[in-house]
């Protein structure tokens, strides 16, 4: 802990704003929140602030700001790329936003759920539900990730081809400034033209711009009906046209498009015991596609989804295709999707790199790129699996064989992620597609993002939080790991 | 024309590097482009420069911020608020886009068009349209607005409630900054979690944080099939009623929704020499409603909109209403749709305002809103009309009878104009829908303005624009406009 005299001025009077329930100094308390869940950034605080209103967050925020104290938000201490761990010094105070966890209203008739900042994304699908209503995006760690973080770290999942990442889902939004100040951007209008949009520039901002507070986020009709097919396909190639057809034919019922190369497939099937391939044979790549509808019986959707993959065999733009015969099939062939992290992970260690590409491009930038990096690190595996629908994959590099597990990362992995960073900017493509960029990325967006980006950023954070207080050390790449600065 | 020493300077060093194509000072060349094209703002200018080249551009940005010349950038000059006019100092410089014409790729495909700023809004439709797909944006002034200015004020039009506005077309952005720097944000990435969305914040920024030069564009499938119907209604109320259950029913299908109140309705039937009544009877408002689908006969549509409004008939949220039976009746629908600012114009002088407030709230808003305003300037009519479904009505005051145009703006206009931009405020709504800020509405955008968000807008520009020089006078309004400053 921080004991520096102005310190102790600012927690008394931070205790006395927050009351017992606002502000701990214990470590137990503090100690799982100053790790991130994966145990990969590891930081100190001077305490942990859990203020229970957007008013007491935006005292507590002059508070920081007399006092020169820097701030770290968090949600649900979910995020991929480190943007809610403190660093080492110990300056900054953590601020959590779990105590502020009410759904302030959910209205199905106009669409609108305004949720604040603590709310973890489960409660809210709950909550949509319960009105006969969806809320389109969803991801893995549903269970523990918050409103405020997906918004400020734009999150994607699996629903995104259909509906758009995060952002598309904000409506409005609540946030406490740099100086205190609240912007009260709330109110949904669906056409809104008085200056620049501060929403847009809030959302993705990974709290270092202002700590958002509440959002007013847009809720669907609950889908009564949905198609899986499992499609094994000659090449990605073939895959990309296969996406291409089914989007013209199916249009807005297509909700994923997602790719497994054969090795994954092996991998899955080998790690769990009760899998099933879900075609006779095996294909060089596998789709996984998924709709969506409004008819209650689904009948009409799955014999879309048949004509459509009907049509592409004929076309030779598949090789076999089989269609869930019901909702526990639908989800063995999500299980298979979703257990490749786990699968790859117990083949040894990995680079993992989520990243993004053109869709048009994202066939070519896989085959090249697999080879490339293979070629430069001997006796690596390169995969890339995903939501090619997105243009975006996760490019796995497996050690080889015999790697020691933590040794390789760390005398390998920077070396690696590095090359494959080069090879997505040589391509136009993105290092950071769905995760973020945090502390995990911003040496690597320094090197290789552009200058006049860059300079952009750098003028906006400082014009927006000219103390440097808001997540220092996240997002916003200093002039020091600029490349052409 | 300005003729002091330094611009003679600026002058010599742009016409080397525009050539004799690329600036002009002549006046019968410059004058329409002085004066927006209701001719309700005029300027003058140091000269027109005419770049050909984001390249161009950047130069031409460079020199101005040396000799510290101020830039109006202007597309089509076809814009509602001005936002394209000089001020009447003659020190800024014209800067047309219009040159800058080239459709640099459309891949139907990729679903993407590539455009230059002054790349026409009626081009781009026939550019589509000759891959078989389409550009989901329109409205009036198609002829001649650009897509450097669409983008620039994030335009709204007819097909918002289905496609949402230029905001949501825009996968990529171009653009020159202060300092001539080019941002190349033009790669369409789905996904892309790489800092601050800094496309986002050069849309609707009306040319004062950058000059757009060229964008990335989606480009849907053509539609195949529309049916149009014009439904008689009791109330505004039932209107509303009548949104949502269609929008539950149709989905996506629902490309429009704009409702006509009777009034509105009897000045285009008195205008029109030629145009009927869609229903027998007359009813105190009226629903246009537009869905389109991709069947090729466009028979399942229709079927759809029947059962919809027999629904809603049941439901008794309609009196009456016809789909119309052929291509031909549904033009014959939308021009009486379009022809009521015309009509209303005939009927003497008004004064229009392009509002938004939350959808659920617009027909309360409408019935209380027009009695304050009849209220509060006895002999007056307010009507209001358009875009339900985005929350968005054109609103007019009509003069009382007898009152001379021009002279009657003058003394009453602008205290009529705050009155409605109060109630709007009040209502949480937004004083600028879909034409922007301008310098039309600088002045009441600082008078009612969130003072925090008017005070990061001007921490922005004063990041992105320091010396001032990106159409200056517009959008932003100064510290001394602002009320709490």
């Amino acid at each position: 802990m921080n004991t520096q005299p102005h310190s102790e001025a600012f927690l008394r009077e931070a205790a006395e704003l927050l009351g017992p329930k606002g502000l701990t100094r214990e470590d137990d308390v503090l100690l799982p929140w100053l790790t991130d869940w994966r145990g990969r950034y590891s930081g100190r605080a001077i305490g942990l602030a859990s203020p229970a209103s957007t008013y007491e967050v935006s005292k507590l925020v002059k508070l920081c700001a007399k006092h020169a104290v820097p701030i770290v938000p968090q949600g649900g201490n979910s995020g991929m790329a480190g943007g809610a761990t403190p660093d080492e010094s110990g300056d900054a105070l953590l601020l959590s936003l779990r105590r502020m966890d009410a759904i302030r209203s959910c209205d199905a008739e106009a669409g609108q759920c305004v949720c604040e900042a603590g709310v973890i994304l489960q409660t809210l699908h709950d909550a949509a539900d319960a009105v006969d209503m969806r809320f389109p995006l969803t991801l893995g760690g549903k269970g523990s990730a918050t409103i405020g973080g997906l918004v400020s770290t734009n999150a994607g999942g699996t629903q995104v081809l259909r509906h758009g990442t995060m952002r598309a889902q904000v409506l409005g939004i609540e946030a406490v400034l740099a100086d205190g100040g609240i912007f009260d951007g709330l109110t949904a209008l669906k056409k809104d033209n008085r200056g620049f949009d501060l929403k847009q520039l809030l959302i993705g901002s990974e709290g270092t711009l202002g700590i958002i507070t509440a959002a007013t986020l847009r809720i669907l009709p609950a889908t009564r009906a949905r198609a899986t097919a499992w499609v094994g396909l000659a090449s990605i190639q073939d895959a990309r046209s296969l996406l291409r057809y089914a989007d013209r034919a199916i249009g807005d019922a297509l909700e994923g498009f997602e790719v497994v190369p054969d090795h994954c497939l092996d991998s899955v099937l080998n790690h769990l015991p009760d899998a099933r391939a879900p075609l006779a044979g095996r294909h060089a790549w596998n789709a996984l596609i998924e709709c969506a509808g409004d008819d209650a019986d689904g009948a009409t959707l799955i014999e879309q989804l048949e004509n459509v993959l009907a049509g592409a065999m004929e076309s030779d733009l598949l090789e076999d295709a089989v269609i869930a015969s019901n909702e526990t099939q639908s989800e063995a062939f999500w299980n298979l999707r979703d257990s490749i992290s786990a699968a790859e992970r117990a083949l040894g260690p990995a680079m993992q790199h989520d990243i993004s590409v053109p869709v048009e491009q994202m066939p070519e930038f896989i085959e090249a790129s697999i080879s490339q990096v293979e070629d430069a690190f001997p006796g690596t595996r390169g995969v890339a699996f995903g939501h090619l629908g997105d243009g975006n994959v996760h490019f796995h590099v497996l050690a080889p064989s015999g790697a020691v597990s933590g040794a390789w990362e760390d005398s390998e992995g920077k070396r690696i992620s590095s090359h494959v960073h080069d090879l997505v900017t040589q391509w136009g493509g993105s290092i950071s597609a769905e995760h973020g960029i945090g502390q995990m990325k911003i040496e690597e967006l320094g090197r290789l993002g552009d200058p006049v980006s860059l300079s952009i950023m750098r003028n906006v954070k400082s014009a927006l939080d000219p103390q440097g207080l808001l997540n220092p050390g996240k997002l916003v790449p200093p002039n020091n790991l600029i490349n052409d600065a």
